[in-house]
């Protein structure tokens, strides 16, 4: 048990080293659905503002999880992407939603 | 395929509400092996300030995930341990750290 404490806490620590940040689970959530232009993940990602998104996406690029492609124009686009390391998360986060589903009030669906 | 999207963001908005936050799912993680005292979670959460870790529980037990119980001292203590909802999450969690165990360079384990 001892050691699987001491694992527990070195496997999540450097994954909420991101995740732990407000944003960076939904924008790997909406890229779980495929490729997204800037423009379409600030309106997919309810509230985010362009910076806190830029700065999001220049971590999950830099920690290996996003890749980031410039689309030849005109007018010259950029999208995002999940590596093969991004998609791996999938079933994560897809336990989380199935979790949230079963757990959590529907707070904004109904009027609670 | 639209539904799938739509309810994917109805879904992890709430979670990463709380879970995209500094600490938050260290605690859980560490709650996961048993019930802990404030000490012992300053302790295990490494780096975490005493009053960080106060108002993360706070959150966590106000969002039904962690209870707080008073044992009677002396000296008087204070245990928090996870409810039932939060029990739930385990499997999401086994799913983050098996993701890093597999796609996260060991950074600390190792002088890379």
């Amino acid at each position: 048990m001892e050691g699987h404490q001491v694992s527990a806490n070195e496997q999540l620590g450097p994954v909420f080293a991101f995740l732990g940040k407000r944003w960076t689970g939904l924008i790997l959530g909406t890229l779980m659905d495929g490729p997204a232009r800037f423009s379409e993940l600030v309106r997919s990602v309810d509230g985010v503002s362009q910076r806190m998104l830029t700065d999001r996406l220049n971590e999950l690029v830099e920690v290996g999880l996003v890749e980031r492609t410039v689309l030849p124009g005109p007018p010259v686009s950029v999208e995002y992407n999940l590596t093969a390391c991004g998609q791996a998360m999938k079933p994560a986060l897809d336990e989380l939603a199935s979790w949230a589903r079963t757990h959590l009030p529907k707070r904004k669906t109904s009027a609670v």
